[in-house]
């Protein structure tokens, strides 16, 4: 069960050039292609005439051809050539799916096409400021969209999980002073480690050699975006009080689409907000960023096969699961206002 | 649903030789074994002892040994000797299969065993002709032997898939003047390109310079198999009206034998009509006769993940499909046929 | 379906150092561990909060750490620690599966706990025996326990499966003295070959040169374990009169454990009696029995394919299945007393 009227990030926009993209969203074949005028549309990835994927095909003027009989789709889904045929059948189509190009993303839209307003789309649009460069990149991951999501709301598995990147003392995240509120979008919870020791990536990306007060700010856009801003400055020098300027600071967007039930694409960018000239250290930091969603891939992966055979009736929820829950209950929420309208 | 009382290829003959083969047929396990006189069997690749596969076992005097606890097999799949035992149950057996070797190929019966008449073996007996020296191979097809039919009764593909090989300007596939007729084994039809390009794999084997007048001349035979002869000679030669003598010509034999619903055997050879002596000539044009069918293998397998997904109720027919939708109506004829006598 | 009440092999001792084990037993997910002073103990490979296998975790100071939030589990299955929260729900626990280290072995029971009764566990003592020093191996299996108990209840298939190995000529196999006799753990065979040709391996561990008198001790323990001891002497010198000094002389212990339905872990020592004191005779002797024990996998995964395919009911039985037929009698007749425990 999907949540479909939604934006979801369906491919980087730099990962659609001149040939088509296969992607599996929401458990549907979709295929993506740019135009000849370079605009980017998504349609079903299976021919209507046999079900050979379109993703096969090139792009051609009017669309994107099917690789086996010839026949050409616009960014509509209507096919607009069959070859020696003149007259096109009103059946001749595939499903469409509304795309959007924006903030370094493609949006796509699973749902009621005549829902899909552009204004919903969650604000990425720091990606276009200058003072916060980003890298890229996506990870392909066999276990649920929930369960990542569950893993960026409860943040005392950082100093188990991380502990040779961005975790360090288990303790310090376990007690870190964290504050919760609901948004129009979400939920949103900050938490600060105050005069805690650097964990070994922040060491690295910027050299802190004592304590630091470091603050980790996330906000969950439901359902299925997170955005975070996180930061550290020497202890005492006045983070916590209000004065976050300077010191080591980013950014990442972490969008996890739903692939099928229990998969989804992890698309993440880290922007360096703390030396924006400086290319390499982006570098080192988005080369650590990656290992840190890699060891959180390892871990969710084996509790997805676990879940997948065992069920979730016997799980126990503790203390720091609270943040967990609360998106699960504005999520369900959303369900069953989609099941409800459907309905209708 | 298979078409039980038919020959299939299911070998090679050259295949096999002092070890038995296993291979799937009509999604049953079947076991072919030449005895020491050379006379090739087909029984059920299982022992009805302990159900362990008689292909793991070796040739004795007496048929097929298995190699787990010495029972032989002869090749109408009667147990004939049990290690220790005198008496041997009559309901030691296994089934087995007709099998005929003719025309390089070993054919086999999967129906009614009493039905099984060798006069009913399509002719490919030109492979014993001088004139036509043959070279042979298979592909394994993660697809059903029928997407594969499919693929040959519509050649309006081949200017897309096989551009780098047999295609090249799509629109002279997609205007070929052609003339289809019912057999008594299933459908013929004729297709003549004239004054076309010659496309990569002719120029490369025959040394085309300018426009060519170029035919493709299929015959269906019912349900699995496809007789191949087309050629090509410069344009205004004299083709169309009649005389094909001269220029380039090959044959083309392609047996589609279904493994499961899924899946299927595909063996083809490829004959040399245009210089029989030249051995390299042939080498040459069968390495891009099998480039061809990969080109097509990568097609239809891909097509079957989609149609195993999604059925095919959403298909839409072209112009293209008149004869593939012929084919069909005579395949289910044949399966309703059969089911009506199983019925009797 | 598996017995439950009993005691099966779960790993060799050595297995478990420092680090968490996972193994799937009877279907379950387990983890094994020794906690800091040593002691082994198994627990589900599942942690009660989030469905993390355990496995990924590390030991820490009071028992096993899943590697997600930090809960901290002892060896009996209770949670002792939840990170950040100071009362811990009765429900927060595994379960567990009696455990104990004994023979080089760690013997599980997957029943009722109150059941597990370390007396009962087959006795192994001579693994301590330093006139009988051994090396040990596991091997994966893609078939049922059963079909390897099957295997070894069947000397039949020495001579034809282990030709390279410990069979040799098939008919002195076949026409074997043999005696079985019920016990009150299984049963218990004698086989013996008197004045036969060695087998390669003997030929190759000892050095026989002519004829020998040789014999098979098997005593399956119900029901998944066999104890065998094996020996040979060069014919006419008295050993099947009951002189089974000197010679050649070695024991096997085949722990089969079930691990799903249709796979099994294969525990196999291999003990030298012959030459106590020669590591590089045992060194050899093992890997040509490690060999012997893949000949029967590849030919028991086989059978396995086909079984999980056509099922059984069409199987014939012959005369040499007659310990087996007494061996699945014995092995019915628990599983019914399960089922009628359980049900009252």
């Amino acid at each position: 069960m999907f949540v479909r009227n939604t934006w979801y990030v369906a491919a980087w926009a730099d990962e659609l050039a001149d040939k088509p993209l296969a992607r599996r969203v929401c458990d549907e074949a979709v295929v993506m292609f740019r135009d000849k005028s370079g605009k980017a549309a998504a349609i079903a990835d299976r021919c209507c005439h046999r079900g050979t994927p379109l993703s096969l095909g090139e792009i051609v003027d009017g669309g994107l051809q099917c690789g086996y009989h010839g026949m050409v789709f616009d960014g509509m889904g209507k096919c607009v050539h069959i070859p020696g045929q003149e007259k096109i059948p009103q059946s001749a189509s595939v499903p469409a799916y509304p795309l959007v190009e924006r903030d370094h993303f493609l949006w796509i839209w699973m749902g009621e096409a005549t829902n899909a307003d552009p204004a919903r789309i969650p604000d990425v649009s720091y990606h276009n400021d200058p003072r916060w460069p980003e890298r890229h990149g996506r990870l392909a991951i066999a276990g649920s969209y929930l369960l990542m999501i569950d893993n960026l709301m409860d943040l005392t598995h950082v100093g188990y999980v991380h502990r040779r990147t961005v975790g360090g003392n288990p303790a310090q995240h376990v007690d870190a002073r964290m504050t919760v509120a609901p948004t129009q979008d979400g939920l949103h919870f900050t938490r600060w480690m105050l005069n805690s020791p650097p964990p070994p990536t922040y060491v690295k990306a910027y050299g802190f050699k004592g304590g630091i007060d470091r603050w980790q700010d996330f906000e969950w856009l439901a359902p299925s975006n997170v955005r975070q801003w996180n930061g550290a400055k020497d202890a005492g020098t006045g983070a916590y009080e209000g004065n976050r300027e300077g010191g080591f600071q980013f950014r990442v967007f972490h969008a996890l689409t739903p692939e099928t039930e229990t998969s989804c694409n992890y698309f993440f960018a880290t922007a360096n907000g703390w030396a924006p000239h400086d290319d390499a250290a982006l570098d080192l930091f988005f080369r650590e960023s990656r290992e840190t969603f890699v060891e959180d891939k390892e871990i969710v992966e084996r509790q997805q096969a676990r879940l997948s055979e065992f069920g979730e009736d016997w799980l126990v929820d503790i203390v720091s699961d609270a943040t967990r829950i609360r998106m699960r209950r504005f999520l369900n929420q959303m369900l069953d206002n989609e099941r409800r309208l459907a309905a209708e």
